[in-house]
């Protein structure tokens, strides 16, 4: 069972050794990760709501198929294969000074960590959870986990920490951080725009925890790992366009006017030449909610920034227009 | 002057040896370039609606200002420097047997066709423009460019190839592919996708031409120049949703219902469980084609693909309703 990369690495080898591979995956997984493991020549059988349910599930289809069980995180050979990427960091970079993992079930960190602090071992190995999930670190505190559903972070949001991996965990890494959603999408879209890369939002918690805590790690050589890149196009395409929409260059603005022709084109004319880009139009007086001789236009404009969204807006009310911008969107 | 790399490379470069650098670019550069650019320091001044305007420009501020200009392809140190990439290429894959490399100005494909073949004479060198601006291919066919405003591939929207340049893909070039603006955007996506590179128009013409002409070039090891990622948001998130609409997984369907309570409801009730997402309804009755107890509703919709938006519709169709898909949306 898997929600991802274990689920492509496991079919992938099997297809190679010849060897008959059975995945399951939660209802909800993103298609593109069912699709790659299909691809590779496994069995994929979608089957419950959570991750949970779904290791429940597979653990009955294992006896009565008679098959092999393959954890994705609670298995010391599969830790150790993770762990490799923290062999192949140092053999890159050896003067890391902090390794910040992502933590899900917490294979991946216990692998690492202990590569790690085998070679160095006063590495610092930091783990990352969504603010969603923070199962590993609820469980180091003594708690229980208070999960709320849906992360964009969806590759680590499992509940219940692996058996063996929490001790290695508990044992060899120094800190966990949480990061907000807001915190992931803004660093899945800095990875686009900067390093060029497809980030998933599971893989992109490291540089979130970066980012939230830099004076932290000023200073340091980090290493981070960026864990995953099963980002769909239509999830993408959400996450661009909603931080298009927080730093001013998507915005929906509402705009009153009289309702007398000409208004319309003197209203979209001055935000045209204001270099603002209008994607979409709804004219509407019925339900305006000014005086009955008033109409309300929608526009969702394109624009260069939150400085060129305010230019264009105190030109239209300089030209005797009210203008008003639904309060979720920012506006410096 | 420059539309994109060549900007930030003089800038950067500039920045380290402490030379003060003046880039001149095209009016409507995307904004993401432009910062870039100035984030290495050097002072960019947009001016002129084409890259040609700017070319004008560029020689008139030089004389004035006293700077030296350094040409984008037409400089034979320039393409030298362009050539290294071929050199590098081959150091990771001494195999290669053909290279596919975009043709703007030709500075690229000049360099490193006077490289490749240095090395290897035999190697294949076939240059990659957009069908919208096929000004290189025009020339050595002895035709004036008729070219088109506006293509993915600004970085290659070049009207007059260099005449330094053009002397060497003459003698050096064994041909040169066109593609359309519909393939390029599909590399961008296969990039994104498989890849997780972004990719800009530009430097996914090569993959474009490959996939376009792939019987040409089967069995055969082919080396691409990737020769960009300077893809703006705004862009980025267009290409997506427009390759979201062509496979059918974000689609715009138009229902026909009758004008009595409840109906609304029981559309969007099936839909919902044949798994469709539905991201906008608008639903009106005063404009509807149909008779005048009908109303109609426009859905915008995610599907997982062709296949699930067949069985989406042929599902309403059962149920009494007619549909009716945008002529422009592509339905299998």
């Amino acid at each position: 069972m898997s929600a991802g990369n274990h689920a492509q690495g496991v079919a992938f080898h099997a297809k190679r050794l010849g060897i008959l591979a059975v995945i399951v995956m939660p209802l909800h997984t993103p298609s593109l990760k069912v699709e790659h493991t299909r691809m590779h020549g496994a069995e994929v059988i979608l089957q419950g709501t959570t991750f949970e349910e779904s290791g429940k599930f597979v653990q009955v289809l294992a006896k009565k198929r008679n098959l092999i069980l393959i954890h994705p995180y609670d298995d010391y050979l599969v830790m150790a294969g993770q762990g490799t990427i923290a062999l192949e960091m140092f053999a890159q970079q050896p003067k890391l000074e902090t390794l910040i993992v992502p933590i899900g079930g917490g294979g991946l960190i216990a692998g690492m960590a202990i590569a790690a602090k085998g070679i160095k071992p006063d590495i610092e190995i930091i783990g990352v959870q969504a603010k969603q999930f923070p199962a590993m670190r609820d469980w180091l505190n003594g708690q229980r986990g208070k999960c709320v559903c849906g992360t964009v972070a969806e590759g680590i949001a499992v509940k219940r920490p692996g058996l063996l991996t929490r001790r290695v965990v508990k044992n060899l890494v120094d800190d966990i951080l949480l990061v907000g959603e807001d915190e992931i999408e803004n660093a899945v879209l800095m990875l686009l725009q900067i390093e060029k890369t497809v980030v998933e939002g599971a893989g992109a918690c490291g540089l979130a925890a970066l980012l939230g805590n830099f004076r932290r790690f000023r200073k340091k050589k980090v290493g981070l790992v960026l864990s995953g890149g099963n980002l769909d196009l239509m999830t993408l395409s959400t996450i661009i366009q909603r931080g298009l929409a927080k730093n001013g260059q998507l915005v929906r603005l509402r705009v009153e006017l009289s309702d007398v022709p000409g208004e319309l084109g003197r209203l979209t004319g001055l935000v045209g030449e204001a270099g603002g880009n209008i994607m979409e139009v709804f004219h509407q007086r019925i339900f305006s909610a000014g005086p009955v001789k008033t109409a309300e236009v929608n526009l969702v404009l394109q624009t260069r920034g939150l400085h060129h969204l305010a230019a264009i807006t105190s030109g239209l009310n300089e030209n005797g227009f009210r203008t008003l911008l639904p309060s979720h969107e920012h506006i410096g």
